[in-house]
């Protein structure tokens, strides 16, 4: 998906809201475990109820390589489903990938090509030929981790560099030379509203995609005023605030009311 | 597998050769493509034919996942045939995985308890709690990346921090902070001969698992004679250089001698 594409999704249906499939056998509800494929099916009912009040989904390539062979069977079921049933919400692999040229290569090919995600998310610990080989056609997009939401994001990323900055202004400011703007957005954690407002300043055409709201503390309020461009220029994702938001039948209503009350919060600056 | 044991299939086999599977379907002799798993066909004659010149095996597994269910079908294949023929290799999935904490326990349970993995690479931009998930029972590794062998290892792990040293070396001194000595590893290119020096000091108890030796250019002389430790601390991957030096029907006779030269070089440090 193109990014005029996207910026025409957000502005028709008034939301910036990315659901996280971070589906845990062990936290969906067990009515479920008796389907043939209990990931599948979750998913395949989150999406059905959420799919008006957001315009991505990003599953959580982690969760599903957990149960092995059988998970990917249900990843697969899943991205194929969102591209049949869906195809004007945006697909993103959270995978956090990155390795050596050939290597990356090949990890391209596998979410952006065989599973037919739109996006996948890049770790840039590795470098410029770590993650140039994740550029592909326009439509298809690097989503490269700048200041994540997670504590641990102060270890490294907020370490202050010798030439100025922190390591993560290096990583923007490096990475902008490798990969043109509408394929390349930034994963900015809504845990730092300080920090992403001068992110915005540093970036101000890249989308962000902003994980920590909910569960991890951070606001869509803060968010949308420190974050938001001309293009409006966020994805904010929320994962288990919205799929776990009842662990009984009524699960995709629940998720339902979340995104749509999460949605409604975004609307007011769109 | 614990230190104690590979310290002892090292000096038992004089070798600290560590076998890469980046098992390409394009790569592969012709021949193997009829079979009904040609990836696993491939693996399981390498496999046989290296076993007595190496200690160790590492599956690529971005090589697997570009085939999607097909492929990690064939990754499975290639651990439970290596743990149950081959149970004093070490195994080693690299995977060049790190996320937020929830992520990266899911991960560890994919590569080191469905698959059963003895290790697994994790890449440590995302800080102490997207490593510390991937700590299990003893026997079981962290393979942190250090300074990879790539040409894009200068864009930030070589960078200047202001509090002094290198990006690398701030990742080094953190996560040993985090992880016990006997359960953590390092992956440090043997593209870096001078840096390995100065690592090897810096680290003096951690084994090293070295990428870069033939196709991109290090040497196992100045890997030995510059990360070798008093247990040896080294596991020394090649992987094209041995499994694609043949495409013809003698490729395992090939990959066989061709390990068995890296070994020699090995044994006369040994």
């Amino acid at each position: 998906m193109i990014r005029r594409e996207l910026v025409e999704q957000i502005k028709l249906k008034k939301t910036a809201l990315c659901v996280g499939l971070d589906t845990d056998i062990e936290k969906i509800p067990s009515h479920l475990l008796s389907e043939s494929d209990p990931l599948f099916a979750f998913n395949k009912a989150i999406i059905d109820a959420t799919a008006d009040h957001c315009v991505a989904y990003k599953p959580n390539i982690a969760f599903y390589e957990a149960h092995g062979v059988k998970g990917w069977e249900s990843l697969k079921k899943t991205i194929d489903y969102l591209n049949s049933d869906y195809p004007n919400h945006f697909t993103i692999a959270d995978a956090k990938r990155g390795d050596i040229g050939n290597t990356s290569k090949m990890y391209a090919k596998a979410f952006l090509e065989t599973l037919g995600f739109d996006s996948i998310t890049v770790a840039p610990y590795m470098g410029e030929d770590s993650v140039v080989p994740f550029v592909r056609e326009k439509g298809k997009w690097v989503i490269l981790l700048a200041l994540t939401s997670n504590k641990g994001s102060s270890d490294f990323q907020r370490l202050p560099m010798q030439a100025g900055g922190d390591l993560y202004s290096s990583v923007l400011t490096k990475s902008q030379e490798w990969v043109e703007d509408d394929q390349l957005m930034y994963v900015v954690g809504a845990t730092h509203p300080k920090a992403m407002k001068s992110l915005r300043n540093q970036v101000p055409n890249h989308f962000f995609l902003v994980p920590g709201v909910g569960a991890q503390g951070g606001t869509v309020e803060d968010v949308m005023v420190n974050g938001m461009n001309s293009e409006i220029g966020l994805l904010i994702n929320s994962s288990r605030g919205i799929i776990y938001a009842s662990s009984q039948t009524d699960f995709a209503e629940a998720a339902q009311r979340e995104a749509k009350i999460l949605s409604q919060k975004m609307a007011k600056f769109i």
